[in-house]
């Protein structure tokens, strides 16, 4: 049964393609690595690289990337709409087979304690983060690139690894594990925003609602819908069945109907096969019954 | 993309422990193949065999196998309870991934040619079949192995390969390509046999239901409850949420109730995916989506 990992490096550089090819060639020249996708956005002048390969495999792209990225951009010279705080901006390291969160976290510090060798501040989120208020990434990149200078200098913002000052080259970089997170969005027959909101503050987990929902209301202009909008970041604790009954419970009330669903880019299988386990009331399920899931496993 | 193929053997010999590791020796011997599982009925003297590779690997696994089975099994000798008519009784083939049903049945030919030269009366059923009768196995399997040594020389029962003269020693082989079956059970709360039976005759197709459905009203003594057991033979045509909403339809008219599911042995992912993507009313889903699949189509 082989061990695999998912590791989505983000880079702050999504402009010069020439560049971006010499940092993914770090990863392509490491044998049993898969590239499942990288794609780079010029407004956000970042590129997005998604591999899966072995804890070992995916700790030695991470790094390679990451050492290629230090050497070729300069963030004194970043502009991008994106939130970013460094050229390796964040290293998120996932659970794939095999494999569990504390072997994330494990690798996610290895790669972490490497990169502040390299004089760069690294601060370690979500199931690696060392304190509370660092799980959440939003919190630690709050201020950016450029705000860091001062940030840096606060007790609260000491690096997990590296020099507590910032690097004005390379910027500081955020290195963590996290469970697969699925993006889920329901549709609504209504056009009004105003109770897509509503709904998704009833369904979400700051609201009250359900545990591991991050949840917004979006008009669909073309559609002349909404959506709610959501990110589940724990499937195997609240399931996809669960987000998309409660929407609809929640419509109900406003005499609004759900109209169909998006799943948005890539999903572990296990996400959709519970689905289909609640709705068909199966018993005993196991998913060792799933071909595909075999055929990884004998690998 | 790597091309995989499923292939089970049925071998004439369940209670010999030792001349049945000598026919799996011969699949282990193939570099690529992956054996699922194997298992031996005594009462059915009888062991299937369920293994994925390449065409080119089951191909090749599915001749040796068979070739073994016909220098040691003695079908003159056999008894057992399960219906059977040769040393090797049948080898399906079936698409895993990036396979055809077409691939699949010309695959089924080669073999059926190399088990013919043996001097083995072959029969090509189910996608394979050259004529509409034999499409069944049930068909070309009715009278046995005993009876075969009369029903052989019928015109209508000429094999498609080999001599058309039973081999009294390993009998005569089906060899055919089918697309995946789920088995899918739905269970009643109802002990009454008779309501099962009745629902499984609307739901199934010979009773006007659905055209990929075969179905039987069983009796669950331990739980006290019945169960409409189906075959799914074309899941992709016919889906299981379809037979799942279509058994609970028919309960209704019994105010009986489903009150669960199982799902028999090894299923594709797809069969339960597009169970998930029913319920969540999912708009343009991709297979392609899901990460499981990335993996298995990069090899």
């Amino acid at each position: 049964m082989k061990k695999l990992m998912e590791c989505v490096p983000n880079f702050s550089e999504g402009r010069d393609e020439a560049l971006v090819e010499q940092i993914i060639d770090e990863v392509r020249k490491i044998e049993g690595i898969t590239i499942l996708d990288y794609s780079s956005d010029k407004d956000h002048n970042r590129t997005v690289l998604t591999m899966i390969g072995s804890p070992e495999q995916v700790k030695e792209a991470a790094i390679n990337s990451a050492k290629k990225a230090t050497e070729l951009i300069d963030m004194s010279k970043h502009e991008g709409a994106h939130p970013r705080m460094g050229a390796t901006d964040v290293i998120p390291f996932t659970p794939v087979a095999s494999v569990t969160i504390e072997e994330c976290v494990k690798i996610a510090k290895e790669v972490g304690a490497e990169i502040g060798s390299w004089g760069i501040p690294v601060y370690l989120y979500e199931d690696a983060a060392t304190k509370p208020n660092r799980t959440n990434l939003t919190s630690i990149r709050k201020g950016q690139y450029e705000g860091f200078f001062e940030k840096i200098k606060e007790d609260e913002w000491k690096p997990d690894f590296g020099p507590q000052e910032m690097n004005a080259k390379s910027g500081c970089t955020a290195v963590g594990a996290r469970v697969p997170l699925v993006a889920f969005n329901v549709n609504l027959d209504t056009p009004n925003v105003e109770i897509a909101d509503k709904i998704a503050k009833r369904v979400r987990h700051i609201g009250g609602g359900l545990r591991y929902v991050k949840a917004i209301g979006l008009k669909l202009e073309d559609r002349n819908q909404t959506q709610v909008s959501m990110n589940l970041v724990n499937f195997e604790k609240t399931s996809v069945y669960q987000a998309f009954e409660m929407v609809k419970m929640e419509a109900r009330r406003y005499g609004v109907n759900v109209v169909g669903s998006e799943v948005i880019g890539t999903v572990p299988m296990k996400s959709l096969i519970d689905v289909a386990e609640y709705y068909l009331q199966i018993e005993n399920f196991n998913m060792n019954q799933i071909l595909e899931k075999r055929l990884l496993d004998e690998q």
